[in-house]
C-alpha cells in the first residue's frame, strides 16, 4: 500500500515562468535592478499559473508539541512554556499571532501532543497525538503509529485550507526542546560534527550548550542503524509539531501552494521532507537566516538563500511572517508597474 | 551669517530607549530572540520619544535631476529618461510609485533640475534650481547658488511635511549619469582607489565602466583643492538632487524626523551629511544593500548595517520602501505582544 505522502508532487509551471520573466523585461527599470523581488513574482506567477501572482491569502499554522529530550535539561525555559504559548498563540498575545493579525493572514495553533491537556479555545485545533515524545537518548521518539499520525495531522490542516484558495502556507512552531530535537535529525542528515548543528535555542548557557550537544550525539548513537531514511531519523529523533510540519510541507508540494519556510526549525522539517521528496524543493522559499547557529548549515544543505537575515531566532513562524511583505511588494510591482511601451520611456 | 544646514540636530531621547528597552525584555519571547525587529522598535521610541512607536505615516519624497557628466557617456540609458521616469514617477507605474501606493504613503516627485522643462502634473514638485548640472569633468557640478538652493528644496520639501507628523522620511533619487556623481563624491570622503566605487549603474557594459572610472578620476583631480570640505565635495562632483537629499536628511535630523535611507546615491548623501554634522547619523536607518558595488563602502564609512540584502539596484527609493514593512512589524510587537505577566508564561 502507498503511503499518502509517497504520492506525485506537482511541477511549477514552466510557461508562466517563461511569461513573468518576458514582463520583468518589459517593465520601466533597468532589467534585473529589483533583485529578487524580480525572482519572487516570476516564482509566485510559475506556483499559481498566473500572469498575475499574488502573496494575499496566507494560512499561517502554528504547531506544538513536547519534547521528552527535555529530560536531559537542555532548555533555557521549563517545559510548561509550550503550554502556556499554546495559550498565548490562540489569545493573540505571540509574536506571531500578533504578525499574523497586522498581515492579515489566517492564523490557527495546533496542539500536535503538549505534555498535558490543554483547555479548548478559539484559533487552537486541540487534536494532541501523544502527551509529548519520548526521550530520544533512550528510545525512539516516537511510535510509528504516532509518527505517521503527526504527518497527517500536517496534511490534514493543509486539506482544511484547500477552499479558501491559499497562496501561500507559512508554518511555525513550538516546543520547549525543539531545537534539540531539530539539531539531531539534522545531524542525522547532514555530514560533519553534530556540534556546529547544536545552537543556542532560547539561551541555554555554556553548560545547558554542551548538555544539548551531547544529548543530540547520544540519540545519533542509539537510532544510527535507521538514520539512513530520512523519515526514520524524523520519526526518532523529531518532534511531533516538526513530523506535523514535514507533512504539511509535502502536502502542499502535492497540491501546488507555495510554502515560506521559517527558520532553523521548520528548515529541519523541510529537509526532511526535501530528502524524501526532492521534487518538493521548487515549493519551498526560504524566509530568513535565523541566528541560530545551524541554521546555515541546513540552509546550504537545501541550496537555499534566504531572503532576509535580520538576527531572527524565535521560531514561531516569525521570520517567515517577517519576510512575507517582500513578497507582496514583489507581486505589486510585477502586476502594477508601468512598461516601457505604456509609459513612453526609452530603453537602454 | 549662519546658514540654515548649520543648525543644531536634535538628540534622540535616551529616557523612551531605556524604557523600550525595558519592555522589549518583558514581551513573552526569549530575550533578543527577535533580533533587529527589537532594535528598530527601540530606536523609532527614541526618535518619536513615545512607548508606542509607528511608522504608518510616511513620506516618499524622489528628487530628479541630470547630470552633465552623461557627455562622457557613461550611462546605458540616454539623458531623455530622466524626464520620461518623472512623468513616470507622477504618472504612478514607476516601481516607487507603485510601491508608495501599496504602502499608503504620501508620495512626490520633485524636479530639482531636469536637462529640459517638465509639464506641471500631479504629485510633481516642479520647481527646477538649473537644466542639470555642468560636466564635473571641467568644471564645478553646480555654482554656489545652485548649490545652496539645492540644499534649500530639500529643505523645504521636508519643512512641509511637518504638519503631517512624518514618522519617516524616505528619499528616492532618479537622475541618469548619477551613479556616477555618487561615485566621484564617495571618492572625495573615502580613502582608496576610486575605481572601487564605480560600478555598472543601470547597467553599463565593460567599455561604459572603465568611461565611468576614468570621468571620476578626472573630476577628482579636477576638484582636488576643495574636496576636503565635504559640502564642497558636493557641490563640485553632485546632482541637484543629491544635494537636495543631503539637504533633506540633515533637516529631518534638525527636526528629529527618522530617515530610512536607500541604495548607493542616497548613502552618498547621507555620508555627506553626516560628516559635516555627525550628530545626523542616529537619525538614519539604512533600508539595503544595494548591488552597486560602491555601496558597501560607503555603508562602512557610516558604520551602517543595512536591513535587506536583495541585489536591488534601482534607486527611486524602492530599497527603502521595500523595508518599511519591517518596521511596521517590529512597531507592532513592540506595541501589541503580551508580557511574560500579562499572558501567564514562565520565564526562562
Amino acid at each position: 500500500m502507498t503511503a499518502w505522502w509517497q504520492g506525485p508532487i506537482q511541477e511549477p509551471d514552466k510557461t508562466y515562468e517563461q511569461k513573468a520573466l518576458a514582463r520583468q523585461m518589459q517593465l520601466t527599470k533597468p532589467p534585473g535592478s529589483l533583485g529578487r523581488l524580480e525572482t519572487l513574482a516570476v516564482t509566485l506567477a510559475s506556483h499559481q499559473e498566473t500572469d498575475i501572482p499574488s502573496a494575499d491569502k496566507v494560512a499561517v499554522r502554528i504547531f506544538a508539541a513536547d519534547h521528552g529530550v527535555t529530560e536531559e535539561n537542555i532548555s533555557a525555559f521549563p517545559q510548561a512554556v509550550t503550554i502556556e504559548m499554546i495559550r498565548n498563540f490562540a489569545g493573540g498575545g505571540a509574536a506571531i499571532s500578533v504578525m499574523s493579525k497586522e498581515l492579515g493572514a489566517d492564523f490557527q495553533v495546533v496542539n500536535v501532543g503538549a505534555a498535558s491537556p490543554v483547555d479548548d479555545q478559539p484559533d487552537l485545533l486541540n487534536t494532541p497525538i501523544a502527551a509529548g515524545t519520548a526521550n530520544f537518548c533512550q528510545q525512539a521518539a516516537m511510535t510509528e503509529v504516532e509518527f505517521e499520525s503527526a504527518l497527517l495531522l500536517g496534511k490534514q490542516v493543509v486539506d482544511q485550507l484547500v477552499q479558501q484558495g491559499p497562496q501561500l502556507f507559512i508554518g511555525g512552531e513550538m516546543g520547549i526542546g525543539n531545537t534539540t530535537s531539530a539539531a539531531a535529525i539534522a545531524g542525522a542528515l547532514i555530514e560533519g560534527d553534530s556540534d556546529t548543528l547544536v545552537g543556542l535555542g532560547t539561551g541555554v548557557d555554556t553548560a545547558g550548550l554542551q548538555r544539548k550537544q551531547a544529548a543530540v550525539k547520544r540519540g545519533l548513537a542509539l537510532h544510527k542503524q535507521v538514520l539512513g531514511n530520512p523519515m526514520e531519523a524524523l520519526r526518532c529523533l523529531g518532534g511531533l509539531e516538526i513530523a506535523a510540519l514535514t507533512g504539511a510541507y509535502l502536502r502542499c508540494g502535492q497540491l501546488g501552494i507555495t510554502v515560506l519556510v521559517d527558520g532553523f526549525i521548520c528548515s529541519v522539517a523541510a529537509l526532511v521532507a526535501v530528502r524524501f521528496n526532492a521534487a518538493l524543493r521548487p515549493w519551498l522559499l526560504f524566509s530568513h537566516q535565523s541566528a541560530e547557529s545551524g541554521h546555515q548549515n541546513v540552509l546550504e544543505s537545501l541550496q537555499a538563500e534566504p531572503l532576509l537575515s535580520m538576527g531572527l531566532r524565535l521560531g514561531e513562524g516569525s521570520g517567515a511572517a517577517t519576510a512575507l511583505p517582500l513578497l507582496r511588494l514583489a507581486c505589486s510591482l510585477h502586476n502594477k508597474m508601468a512598461t516601457f511601451e505604456s509609459a513612453g520611456v526609452s530603453q537602454g
